[in-house]
């Protein structure tokens, strides 16, 4: 069951693959030390608290985000708006992936967290919503490398689309989960790109 | 605190409020009754477990639902695109509402409960998916109806159009939620019927 050296990991894991599945209030710390094989005394060894845990799972996750998805969105390889496209599309794959393993749409890890714990942890929520922020300000650097590029108007609503975006994609993730099925995740992540708004004149 | 006879009706008003404030995890039957001021024997008398005073709770609160917000819909008396865009109104202001009452953004009580369920209880998460499909139907028909009276083309993909803007709707209130701030939920939700979109050619 690896050493004791990979135990705070193993936490980490088992929080992130537990939450994920269920939802946080529904997972206790007892149950996450079984699912690592560690004890109790270690957890707290490492983590003060669920709380303290899960702002260090996010960051770590906030990592493997960057890594597998944020980095499609800043490839100079794609145009930028395939880009935005691509972005959607990986996100299908890997909701398409966790069907596969755990029979569950599980939706997207950081706007479950949101969702369950916004009204209840403010620290967690406003960790959760810087991770929002950043996501919406790599999809704008996209859209402003279009405008220069020449693929969008000059006047674009760089930020405002962005912001639509990304909720649109957090609504199309929520549908998925509680129709427990992607079928219409693809056809309607193809249409992101709609709301992609010009400013006012005035 | 009310009669006997209201005993039922209090339990079911007390969980819909805990709920919406915070998660179907976090509240449990002690804290219900507690807030309904009834005993839990008398709980258990008119429910078997929680899950079953939520499936009654959601039953009634889509009535209520149907009422506040379904009805503006169907209503003749404005062009029906701009029933949609009034429907999203009337979502942005019962969140004010409740943000000014509670001092928090709770969100769409159908869709955090989803968000929080689905992957843990099928029976809710079949409900939701229910009523998320009336809403979708709804909206279709707001749809028909600008295409009977030429607001859109006749070759609009009304149920496409209509599946994504409420998950286009369901997203800004979780980032709105995320946030704690319906800053930008007006001028994004009316961004929504960017989202109509019309039918392939081939």
């Amino acid at each position: 069951m690896g050493r004791h050296s990979d135990a705070k990991q193993r936490i980490l894991d088992s929080a992130r693959v537990l939450f994920h599945a269920r939802s946080y209030s529904a997972v206790g710390i007892q149950e996450i030390c079984d699912h690592a094989a560690v004890k109790k005394g270690s957890f707290y060894h490492f983590f003060p608290s669920k709380q303290a845990l899960t702002l260090e799972l996010l960051d770590q996750s906030w990592l493997g985000f960057e890594q597998a998805f944020i980095s499609s969105l800043l490839n100079p390889e794609r145009p930028a708006l395939q880009r935005i496209v691509h972005f959607f599309k990986l996100g299908c794959e890997m909701q398409q992936r966790l069907l596969d393993k755990t029979g569950c749409v599980l939706g997207c890890p950081f706007g479950n967290l949101a969702m369950e714990l916004s009204t209840q942890d403010d620290l967690l929520r406003a960790k959760l919503q810087v991770f929002f922020q950043r996501m919406e300000t790599v999809l704008e650097k996209a859209l402003l490398e279009a405008i220069r590029t020449g693929e969008l108007a000059e006047n674009t609503d760089t930020k405002l689309s962005a912001k639509a975006m990304l909720a649109y994609l957090e609504g199309l993730l929520l549908m998925a989960k509680t129709g427990n099925n992607l079928q219409d995740f693809t056809v309607l992540s193809e249409m992101a790109l709609k709301l992609i708004t010009n400013r006012c004149k005035d």
